[in-house]
């Protein structure tokens, strides 16, 4: 675990690691810490309480949580700390991530989750949203995403076809 | 509370009290006693930790769980009890309970929640659910529940109009 | 047959036994009995009607019926029964199990079918909540079952990836 | 009950004759006999047994059964007779009958159920489709069922607004 | 084409008829005749204007028409004959039969589709449905279609697993 | 009728046309001249098969189609004329319009309609896009459209509650 | 305008205001600052790119951006900022806000929004997680938000019915 | 870049092409020059407002512009130009291309964007939808679209197998 990660990925089963990896590979990229735990708000729901209440304590600023089917992981966290969070759903078997959209997005008044798309894009982007969230007040990561914003733009090549 | 209620009827605001209490009327008519109470997962997780840890303790035999949108209740709860959960989907201002029904059937392997249809139906049928469980084993419950069915089947008039 | 096997696992079709079976390796687990039978409700109602029927009478407590697409065979289980039914929907070729879930929990009121997830989630737990029940009073299965959530719960490695 | 009615309109429910009406009036309209029954899957499944074993001794042709939610009426009274069954999927109210359609329509192999729209123009059309089959090998009722279709596309009129 | 085939099976293109061959498979089975071909709606507007206007008087008693995506098929042949339409839904490739199925079962009051499922058990039951009504005044057919729903009964092993 | 209309708006049934009104209410705001008829593809198909076979030589050079539930009209129209047809779907009882949006939109290679939003939004966009369409080649027309999104862009006030 | 107001709150049309006026009694009751303005990326393309291409530079810190059926809004903003931007997607007619939420939420890596509930619930969020990620760094602010936590928390009466 | 081209296909990645190239194929086949280019509306939100805001001055008539997910770039690129827009929704990974058809046929009132069906039969009627457009003042084009049609039309063998 690094000193003073200011962004937690939690997942709800190791086998959702390979799409919250691109959460990481983009804070990698954007040059924020992270620390990436299995927490299982179902099969672990006292290391959910205890992780999420001591979010704070421990020196994260935003959660990234991902979870599949029935998904209870963000919502759960989110009810537990003050905290940003934020909710990948993962692609189920037979839903193909709708379950797990819903059982993120749909949370009612009172418990935010900001929630991304489903499946690796929506890893991503919550990689890049945590570092938009912490760059509001860190010019040296704004200036970060700023780049990897105009590099992106700028990798974007106007033919159909390679040359 | 009723003093050794075999039965908690919990769910995640007040105003699902409504939907509901189609299963405290179902227990009262099979002669089965139950306590209700309001339960956020999102809103009081403590609550719900506290009640969820010690249901067994507290005497519970079974618990219908109610919630609408993103319904974490139902699969919490089983998750922090080994008494079955019956989950009822309430039916949500813009999706129809879809969110519902989908957050609350939809759990990983290893954590059981009975899910029953969304709205009233549901929750009365949640309460003849818990009845069924629990005469498997008082024979004086089960007469009950068979006298009920009886009553139900005869009450079906073949007839489509009014004589 | 297993003499006195107080769950009965039945399905539609010999192609949906390959699911049902981790209901059967769920309670092989916690050492419950059963029987697994084929019992279609559209191809062999004569069958249904007769196993549903005699279903207390052969002993049974809980049972546990899989069915996919147009599945009818847990509401009709459970309408000639009044043991309680809890209902597998299989992943249907087309519609990817949304109409097996549909048919299977949208029952109306009167006649409850317990509902799990799409597919071998849901097969498994069916046979955790059929255990579930059935602990209600036997309280060395409710060992079993409390054994069976501790060690999967210890089985969650924090990690993310193998050391 | 009509001598010798040729079609039988069964509906799970009392409340969903208002709907199934519809099919009877166009009977009515076509000249074709017909018997209205309640026979729920559910809450009568023995009567359903009885109806449907034995509907073609009692002279019927074909069957309109109409239900809602987790519909099994249709799809188990084909599963019981080799007459042509017609389903007639009821508006549910938080699905709005796309779990009826659904419970209906996706019949396994082996036992059909010709499925017409949700609600009252599902209705109306399986009253025109037993006509339409009894019109088969009655040529007195094809010409009634022709002077049908021939007015129908008569009374459309071309103008948008009453002159 | 066979001379007086009762049944005409068509479908909106080439390719549809490996579903469609099980309907064909099936009425073989039943020892009906039918002829078979393709028919479609978008591609040949007027093949089919003249199929279906022409189809009573070339013998056919009942048509099963099959086709995919926004499948206007059976409908629009429903409307230009009065003979009994069976609608075959085939499955899409993006939205996996869902608007193949909505196309057809969602006809307005006037017009009717009887519809089947998805894919090929839509097809082989569109065969059985046709035989049952023909079956209607042909004794000799009904009896090879109750033999036929016999013997799939009878097919039906209750063991699980082959011995 | 008007001499020489450019835009066709058809619909199915006299009960669309307070929908697609509105795409005549935007011609009229655009300058364009229209006829308005119904032609409904189920209950006249011969009046649609004139109608669109003769659309071109009438004049016309963009057709709107309006038509909901299993809505075949645009796409039928489509099939028989080679004109740019524009189809409104219109919002249905059961399924609030996706079963007359997947109707429309999901029509096979060879045979396009250009499909608007559910209901009085595509109605009126459908207006625009034939206005759109022919001042590809009529400069004044394409002078009004710009002063209607000119004007749609200023009508839009900052503020979000009145003065 | 207020000056230095860490929140915007856009959105599509007027019409939405009475939605995410949630969002900005929430603000109000945390103590954040914003301003809220009509902008709709369809009918003032213009202003939403100098919007959002301005918005840092003006002083903002998070972006709330609601709109309705095909919701371009939140994540065209998103698109032109590097602002932490937030989706509440608006109930719309026909589809009951399904459009909104997948045209919000779907987002291609690269470019984040963080999406809420459907409607008030999604609204009201907003500004919780708006004040939650402004909380961050700011001390005084984030013990605001613990207080409205707590009190939330306070507020669940654990009785269904008022005494 | 064609000189003149009257029709550009745009697409908001690279990876789309694969689908759109049927687009391009249909205009070849029709004799209709294109350009074809990338412009993401996420992405480079900047080249796409230069792209759509200097369309009618580069000469083109038509767009037609192809996306996924929560595809913005149809209706943006309709809100800033007066051309007329074709939208293709490509197949998406997790949702199949359903959250891609509501997202750009869902549009508000004052922007249309003509819809085509999800994936490759909508790429390619683009193109043909396209050439309609042009026709309607080009009546060599006319021509070719009517020979197109009606070679499509003689193309559909009516014999379901191979001679």
């Amino acid at each position: 675990m690094s000193a003073n990660a200011p962004v937690a990925i939690i997942m709800g089963s190791r086998s959702d690691w390979p799409v919250l990896k691109k959460a990481a590979e983009m804070l990698d990229e954007l040059g924020v810490a992270y620390d990436a735990k299995v927490v299982s708000a179902h099969r672990t729901p006292e290391r959910m309480y205890a992780f999420a209440k001591g979010a704070k304590a421990a020196g994260y600023k935003v959660i990234i949580a991902g979870a599949g089917g029935a998904a209870h992981l963000p919502g759960m966290t989110a009810s537990l700390t003050d905290l940003p969070v934020l909710g990948v759903p993962i692609e189920s078997k037979a839903l193909k991530g709708m379950d797990s959209l819903l059982s993120i997005v749909q949370m009612p008044a009172g418990i935010p989750v900001g929630t991304l798309a489903i499946g690796e894009a929506g890893a991503k982007n919550a990689g890049i949203l945590a570092a938009r969230i912490l760059a509001v007040t860190d010019a040296a990561l704004a200036d970060r995403v700023a780049a990897f914003s105009a590099a992106q733009t700028a990798s974007v090549a106007e033919t159909v076809e390679d040359a």
